[in-house]
């Protein structure tokens, strides 16, 4: 067990212009675990209610993602439903219910706590120092988080943010925290508040990382229709970490090509609603939009 | 004479964040052609009234702008005033008086009469089959506009548009012609109006550009602090097109070289007040913030 993805599993209903999905797969743990298990075998930390699909589980578990850390309790699982506008940039959040997420208390299995790397999906920042005592040998830990944390735990974020070696941001997400219009500036300050790496996830427009020695930007694949915008970022992480778990350096070249990477699963997952595009692409289609990517930005 | 541009030569009030300045040299044509003026030896064909100073025309001679072209009649010059928020992107325009520039009939002396390329920079789409029926051996006419003919004249504009070989755009002017909300489908679907490349300046996110077989991507140089944005879509353009005039070929390497070098002229014009730094800067800078751009990008 070398990467442990921490986050949501859901149920999603999706409206965009395009179409309705109704209680669909979603949540950043099951976008960030298929995403990373095109590059290695996660294991996901998160819990669903009852009344989740068995058959989704054998799925995920014939994708190589080690299920053991996935409670079932009692009770529904989340559920959340989103609206998007014609810009899909704008989204609207109509419902929420926690479900049995509320009280989600993120215990490691035990062969889940020698794993070298731990990704913290919109958790809870209150709840980083319980899953990071449950690590014994972790070499990098990465987190992403979510406006509503940032707003109602800001002193508890900027804390968690300390202490990680990587967090991914959106470019909204980035300038809130860092309370800093220009984004470059508040790249370069949340980067120098703690964390070795910060991954600016800009959309349409790419992303952009600050390392405490170098700035790298890639640009976003040139995508005609975005059917559901839903996971991208949290795919963009995924497929970032498991490639850095498939490598195992964590060299400035290898983080480049882990946000390559994660550009390119994020591009994919929007071609479909929910996960069912990366459920139907294979490791060769990634390759080939790895290349596409080359092709798309050299001089 | 090989790049002959046609544009407003102005005076500018700016007022942004961190400062105001009054009646600086401004305009289109004269950011373009001193962008152009690192890698060629452009034409500029404009207008200024009696008020313009002659040691600015001295400079720009000295910078190997033929002045030809460059009309200085009875009155007054284009006087624009504008403001930027602490948002760059959001400009107010304050006062615009067209004094001189109002009745400007572009009429090209008979040694810009062979020129290769002509950038025709945010003109009267109603002017440009005068000015090029002046032309007798273009091989390349380029353009760019601004919302104001977008709205006031949409039919000339269009039909402008599928006579010339470069569009430049920004990306919401690009929405706004194609009617088209993703900048993919937008880029597309203006280039297959007509014009072989679009280029769509993204400012702080870079540029992309449409071809008939190709797209590329750049991102822009993380800039810290925007000082004064105005010129930097003119720059990009007249370093772009001075660079394929400088190399003399249109090809699809040469022409995403052009792009890099109109990111690197528009990355280094933002950070002064008017055309103060890249009257300062050298040949060598712009070389040494390509390499840059190589660095930032490369994976």
């Amino acid at each position: 067990m070398s990467l442990v993805i921490v986050g949501s599993v859901a149920f999603d209903t999706v409206e965009t212009p395009l179409g309705r999905r109704e209680k669909i797969v979603g949540g950043s743990g099951s976008y960030a675990a298929v995403a990373a298990s095109f590059f290695t075998r996660p294991g996901l930390v998160s819990v669903v209610g009852q009344d989740f699909p068995k058959k989704v589980l054998s799925l995920f578990r014939l994708r190589n993602i080690d299920l053991e850390g996935l409670k079932i309790k009692k009770g529904r699982t989340l559920y959340w439903h989103g609206r998007y506008e014609k810009d899909p940039n704008l989204r609207t959040t109509v419902k929420t219910q926690l479900n049995v997420y509320e009280n989600f208390r993120p215990v490691l299995p035990e062969k889940f706590r020698q794993a070298d790397m731990v990704f913290l999906s919109n958790l809870d920042p209150d709840s980083h120092d319980f899953i990071l005592s449950q690590l014994s040998s972790v070499k990098l830990v990465a987190m992403d988080t979510i406006r509503f944390w940032i707003e109602s735990k800001p002193e508890a974020l900027l804390k968690a943010i300390q202490k990680v070696d990587i967090l991914f941001v959106n470019d909204e997400e980035c300038r809130l925290i860092a309370q800093e219009i220009n984004l470059v500036r508040a790249g370069r300050k949340l980067q120098a508040s703690g964390p070795k790496i910060i991954v600016v996830k800009k959309g349409e427009h790419g992303a952009m990382l600050f390392g405490k020695k170098f700035v790298f930007g890639v640009v976003a694949h040139p995508c005609e229709e975005v059917i559901d915008p839903t996971g991208a970022g949290d795919c963009f992480a995924g497929a970032f970490l498991g490639y850095l778990d498939s490598v195992g350096g964590f060299t400035q070249r290898e983080i480049r090509k882990a946000a390559v990477y994660g550009n390119v699963v994020a591009s994919l997952v929007i071609e479909d609603f929910g996960l069912q595009k990366l459920l139907e692409v294979s490791e060769l289609d990634i390759i080939s939009r790895y290349k596409s990517f080359k092709k798309l930005s050299s001089f």
